[in-house]
């Protein structure tokens, strides 16, 4: 229970910097904490949350976890640093955009698994197969997550639509778009995404290249290529780990949740 | 080592988010983090190096030191957001100002100090004694620290003068000469701390009355009086603790350097 509220602490504490990082307003359906509260106390009240989330790790007692912790969170952060780099390049290759969504997204869903199977003392085997779900369930949720931002209903997806291209964002619905562009795409995806040269209708006609080049479904199938791994680790596990079926359901039908959701 | 480096580094993460919370343009004699990189890499950096000092700690696999660190960056955290609701509010009385700087300067001098001992697994005493001296030198340095950003010279200080005032930070010399204060000096000090309308030649101003109050002295003494109880927590270390002599006298050293210094 220790575990699972730090991972949340962590994760909030992360939306909290992000929201001020990106500007953002909106956040599950609300304004965000930044736009009511100023970026002063959202950035205190996330280091906050951290230090939350290291004083309850550390009441745990339990060294493995506390590493497990401390490398995610580390990998979290230098993915930010990683994704501010990246950001405005169309040049970044799928490779190094596949790495910051493992670093910003996968590693906390992966870290968070491991813990479940540290704290619970099951083999290294067990522990990894827990561990492989949760990276595989992190980079599918994240895949949908970046094509929502192109596709979703902004009332159902509860932060706003558009965000990631307003920001210029490379995620993977625009470098399939990109690479399959002609000549004057191309041009159009420079001036918005590279230079932020972007004028209204600019995200509509960036919906209209997407949908034209099936980046979108491109997207959808590379989250479902990742649902399919995490589904196979699922398998890894013993039936003797848990003997409730319903949880195993459970974890089953989470993969199928982040690839279908509207939010 | 490593749990030096990582109180270092926690240090240094909370004077990247101090310098983003208040909008600081120099540090240590140079452009700030933030001024020459931004908001978003300051954020990010010290989130970055956060989880660094968190995995130095838990390399080190000894549980009571990383329970003394994780308490105080709890501390630390909160006593940020204690200063954001007790900032612009002149009827903060002493004991909420000692508070909020033990939280904020005393805690990790306290910490660090705590750590050291508990390394060297000497006895519970002797550890007490150890953090006894990190607290009261943390709290005499920032009482100096907070006299300086009425007194110090800036290219010595290497940070902005005068940047409490202009935040309205309220501190002990702004305190002291409120308190002792007319009416007409009292309007003064509620215009410029609690309304945040000041126009040039309030600093001076402040200054002046600071000065006419014995504010700064006041301050100093304060600071002194921590500096003998630091003095006194080294005197109840062992002899045997380190035979080194010149350790001792460079702990008690730095209680005078902390008090006299213009930086």
């Amino acid at each position: 229970m220790r575990l699972a509220a730090s991972v949340e602490f962590i994760h909030t504490a992360t939306l909290l910097h992000d929201d001020v990082v990106d500007d953002s307003s909106l956040r599950r359906g609300s304004a965000s904490a930044n736009a009511v509260w100023g970026n002063k106390a959202s950035v205190l009240v996330g280091d906050f949350l951290y230090s939350g989330a290291f004083q309850l790790m550390v009441s745990t007692q339990n060294l493995a976890t506390l590493k497990t912790l401390a490398d995610a969170s580390a990998v979290i952060a230098s993915g930010e640093v990683a994704q501010l780099a990246t950001a405005n390049d169309l040049n970044t290759n799928h490779q190094d955009y596949l790495d910051v969504i493992e670093a910003k997204t996968a590693a906390l869903f992966a870290a968070a698994c491991q813990v479940g199977g540290e704290a619970a003392r099951t083999s290294a085997s067990q522990v990894e197969a827990v561990r492989d779900y949760g990276h595989n369930l992190g980079m599918a949720f994240q895949l949908i997550d970046d094509a929502l931002d192109y596709s979703a209903d902004q009332e159902k997806l509860g932060k706003t639509v558009g965000d990631d291209f307003a920001e210029g964002k490379v995620t993977l619905p625009v470098l399939l778009a990109f690479e399959a562009g002609d000549a004057d795409e191309q041009a159009f995806w420079r001036r918005t995404i590279e230079d932020l040269d972007q004028t209204s209708g600019d995200l509509d006609h960036a919906k209209t290249l997407i949908a034209k080049h099936h980046a979108l479904a491109g997207t959808v199938e590379a989250a479902e290529q990742y649902g399919r791994r995490a589904s196979d680790a699922l398998a890894r596990l013993a039936p003797s780990y848990g003997d409730a079926q319903d949880i195993r359901e459970a974890l089953q039908d989470v993969i199928a949740f982040c690839i279908v959701r509207g939010h």
